[in-house]
């Protein structure tokens, strides 16, 4: 990490950007609905988080020449409510049955299975509208436009995040070989987290080569993240990770289970180096994106 | 109705284009999906319905001056996959827990719990990238293909569909108001209904006054049709209508609890006379539109 970059502070400066957008998201959506749900939601989203996919966003439009603002904040978040989503419904009793989130009770714990099975699907479209309107404020083309919300909308269904679930769930039981598990990890996790960067730099107005490097950078931090969230699962307890251990519990295939614990290790520096090369050889100069891989794997929960 | 207007065979016909645009866009779907999560969206696209709201979208789209066409099709699926979703999520345990829906057996009753929450999920996303592609292919101008996309993702969520239904189940065992009533029902049917003229004529390029007049028309329709489902379900045996009548088993508040039989058809027959009032004003001459209208209090499931 560049020793002139103090991760710490950025995060916790980029998680405020964040979380105020976020509370603006909630807000209107909240004006949409009925109480019930809208109460569901801003448990769901209000939580706390890393915020990591909005803060990659918010990076990447800014290495790609987007200027400072709120409006860059208020793209991000929607990428957040499609990962709240996705929590929402993984943690109900017919997906992982979870109590535990980020050291809460999950949604459904509190607000009952049905109000969090609608409210999770409200976030879907609610991400997509909050997008728009991001990108409007941003002042973006309105092909830019069509680009950033299609990219969302793309990686929250069929072929993203999705799918990857899907597989998750299927893995239980039975070690998936280390091509199914390289498809799981990038579609789980890689779609989204690719996501973030592809916004953020369609939202800029990035060239192509540029945008393919923001790309391939959040294909390997994802795959990144996801290994050294098994890793954390294998060595962590549940007061660490604010979550229960479920995948190492119910026996799934993860990296540390397939490799090793060293070798699980080996193969996310190797992302990281991988995610590193690919913005420094399209002459992305960031920092932010920089420090951002290696907190991926050097994080602690 | 005009008397040389042929509904049924217009209803067989546009429901065959219809099906066939619903076969493409499940083929697409589960080319992105794994095969568990095809095979749930393919029982819960797939099935018998009337696919009113797509058959409305193409009438809509031609009365605003709109060319025959596959495409036309392919943009109305958008709306059937989203009320796929809305049934597929409504039949589960934590919901209505239905075990019949348009005569056979409930998607998760068939595929499971878990995966037809994940399945109904992925056609939200499904849904606005198959709107996009059709509105492509119909020669849309940028603005009235985001334009389409947006009036799809805003009845799908927060304010639109979701809203509707959940009050919908606050209902159970206690009677709702009037007014209540009516907010329940336009925005739970409303909206989508109003969605699909809406999309159909935005398609189309409509002039502001006739799209205003098809959403008139496409509320009063939608509310219409909410009555004329709670006189059926008052009215009819599981075995016509090929679902369980769930809405008066569990008690809740309908128009026919509330007004009596008698006053619930004539307010049904005054929202079919306030449609065609809307779309008569704004001088569109559609033969298929009065008669659609008509048909929503006439059916008999």
């Amino acid at each position: 990490m560049s020793e002139d970059f103090d991760l710490q502070t950025f995060l916790s400066e980029e998680a405020a950007g964040v979380e105020a957008a976020l509370g603006r998201a909630v807000a209107w959506i909240e004006a949409e609905v009925e109480p019930e749900i809208g109460a569901a939601i801003r448990h769901g989203v209000l939580s706390d988080g890393k915020r990591l996919r909005p803060i990659l966003c918010v990076a990447s439009y800014r290495a790609c020449g987007g200027e400072e603002g709120e409006a860059a904040y208020d793209l991000a978040a929607s990428l957040e409510l499609i990962h709240a989503y996705s929590l929402m419904h993984d943690d109900l009793p017919c997906m992982d049955d979870a109590e535990l989130r980020r050291g809460r009770p999950t949604t459904h714990r509190v607000h009952g299975e049905d109000v969090t099975l609608r409210a999770g699907a409200a976030l879907i479209p609610a991400a997509a509208l909050q997008a728009w309107q991001a990108a409007g404020a941003l002042g973006c083309t309105r092909e830019a436009t069509t680009d950033v919300v299609r990219t969302l909308m793309s990686a929250s269904g069929a072929g993203g995040m999705v799918g990857g679930q899907w597989i998750d769930l299927e893995g239980e039981g039975n070690a998936l070989g280390a091509e199914e598990l390289g498809d799981l990890h990038r579609r789980k996790t890689g779609a989204l987290l690719a996501a973030s960067l592809v916004m953020g730099a369609a939202a800029a107005g990035a060239s192509p080569p540029r945008r393919q490097a923001l790309y391939e950078y959040g294909r390997a931090i994802g795959l990144a993240f996801q290994i050294t969230d098994d890793i954390l699962d294998a060595t962590s307890s549940a007061e660490t990770l604010g979550k229960n251990p479920s995948d190492n519990e119910l026996d799934k295939s993860t990296y540390v289970s397939l490799y090793g614990l060293d070798e699980a290790t080996r193969r996310a520096a190797e992302q990281v180096d991988a995610a590193l090369g690919a913005v420094g050889e399209a002459g992305v100069d960031a920092p932010a994106l920089e420090a951002l891989a290696r907190y991926v794997v050097e994080r602690k929960h």
